[in-house]
């Protein structure tokens, strides 16, 4: 018995020949946590041999859509995510329909209601803040949920994408001390985002390893705006001897960073080198060129719709429930050996 | 007899109501530009009040759903077009599908194919090459278009919103002339993009205007991107006496033009004064800030969303078939007087 004549297996068949219960089943179909590897292996491997497919599936599977939601669109990384996941879904035969939320209840509430309207095959959600406010609604509807969670905040039952942001830290840090810095600044994100301190402490353990004491006036918390790069380097270079490498805990704050270098004078590479986290497009187009740790936003996007399709066909995505993918120093021009 | 008696108002008794023939109302109806003013408004004021509905219409607003089709999401102002379209289609309480074809007919024919199967209420084309693969196809669907055109290559009988870039061209111009420029280079965008010749026409207008001569010499033409932009902003510096201001085109090329200006030890803007075109996110968070004509992308954005479900409701949008929004000089810290 298979998917291919026609019957419809069920959970309890499933579960019967698994040796599991039937809720054991539901929880990897909706790709929870709470069970142990070998069993999820045994179930999906059952699901897959009877082509199961969840109730509901089918007539979900017409929506044609999945659904993309940001909190705002003017993060500098929305882009990239959406055309990862946009790709991914062309490539699945389905449209993604993008929102953004604002934060704002209101604005949720209207989006379920239009979701409702027109079903949905998936949702990804970009900011665990935001999947808090809907995952419960999108359960009842039985609608699949992964989040893209660049910022790292993401808790409970949910599936989500994320990257290194601890090794993406240490890279950059390492980077530096190889070029010879001994005196390091460190423009942080905002401490109640885990990505932030994950980056932060990478910085502080690869002083650490190299044997450097880290001074906590050279750590300044910014709020990944270009502004508060701009303030936060302003309070770096104020310090009586200012560090000759920086490392920024965004992009965007990273070119903060070098207007402030720019307003007191000092070159970027010569007199600073700087070091970003992201690689959003415009890291190769600053001047000079951004050194930074890649953040592999597209592809993030595009895991996440390829997962949230294959959950609505019933079936299980081929990565894990909670996942990081690598971050990657590229080198560029903003970095050089430190002035002597 | 209204639209609030219940009963359904056709296109015949319009035309006969506004004496003129079926056909004609077609044409207002589908927002072509080959009728006389008069006769357009006189056939929109019996639409509104009888309150006319086009056929098909409240089956198609069930969609709740608007689709924003691009031709590649690397474009550097996508973000900003998606985020007053998704504005927009949120006030109107629907959805905003957005995707990607590549120039590729079989993306393009896989996109069609998914808004059959899904149905939406109306598609907004950002760029006209793309506009015109789908065309046809969308009135034999009777699913509304308009183009937002940010290069201005609109041809035929399509709804279109582009800027003013003539005028941006001659006030960017102008701006470096009040400054006591008088060698001023030019980086153009591409010929074939009636954009690029409008912005370079309003440059040499400027000139002219002056009572200065512009010389070939100074003038460079990229293809809108950061790369183009670097080398041929080298080309102007390579020239004997090199311009002490550049117009460029697009705010990516101005970034590549920085670029170019760094590697020759010439500062901005005590040495070259630099002037954008677009006023993309970046151009606020470049070192120096970069002053650049704005084009309104998210205005451009939220107004072809309400265009669209404007017809899509089978109303008039209250904005002509072509229009073009203005354009607006901002001044940031990449311009200052010439250097003596």
């Amino acid at each position: 018995m298979n998917g291919s004549d026609g019957r419809r297996v069920t959970i309890s068949t499933i579960a019967r020949e698994a040796g599991v219960s039937i809720p054991t089943v539901s929880r990897v179909l909706n790709g929870r946590s709470d069970v142990a590897p070998g069993t999820r292996e045994r179930v999906d491997e059952l699901l897959r041999r009877h082509g199961y497919r969840r109730r509901g599936a089918p007539a979900r599977s017409e929506a044609g859509l999945i659904d993309l939601v940001f909190n705002d669109l003017d993060s500098p990384w929305a882009v990239e995510i959406i055309r990862g996941a946009e790709m991914a879904a062309q490539e699945g035969g389905v449209g993604t329909v993008v929102s953004a939320v604002h934060g704002d209840a209101t604005a949720t509430q209207q989006w379920l209601r239009n979701l409702r309207g027109r079903t949905s095959d998936g949702v990804v959600v970009v900011n665990s803040e935001v999947a808090g406010g809907i995952q419960v609604e999108l359960q009842r509807l039985d609608v699949p949920l992964v989040v893209v969670d660049p910022t790292g905040g993401a808790e409970g039952d949910v599936r989500t994408i994320g990257a290194t942001n601890w090794a993406g830290g240490m890279a950059a840090t390492t980077h530096l001390l190889s070029l010879g810095h001994e005196r390091l600044g460190c423009v942080a994100g905002p401490a109640r985002l885990m990505c932030s301190r994950a980056r932060l402490d990478g910085f502080r353990a690869a002083l650490e390893r190299a044997g450097l004491d880290w001074d906590e006036d050279l750590v300044q918390q910014g709020d990944f705006s270009h502004e508060s790069g701009f303030s936060c380097g302003q309070a770096l270079l104020a310090a009586g001897r200012h560090p000759t490498g920086i490392v920024v805990g965004s992009d965007q704050m990273a070119f903060g960073v070098y207007e402030a270098l720019r307003r007191r004078g000092l070159q970027v590479p010569d007199d600073v080198s700087v070091v970003g986290f992201d690689d959003l497009p415009q890291a190769q187009w600053a001047s000079p060129p951004l050194t930074t740790v890649r953040q592999p936003l597209s592809e993030m996007g595009a895991i996440a719709a390829r997962s949230v399709l294959a959950l609505a066909r019933g079936a299980q995505p081929d990565v894990p429930a909670r996942m990081e993918l690598s971050t990657e120093l590229v080198v560029r021009d903003s970095t050089a050996p430190a002035p002597n």
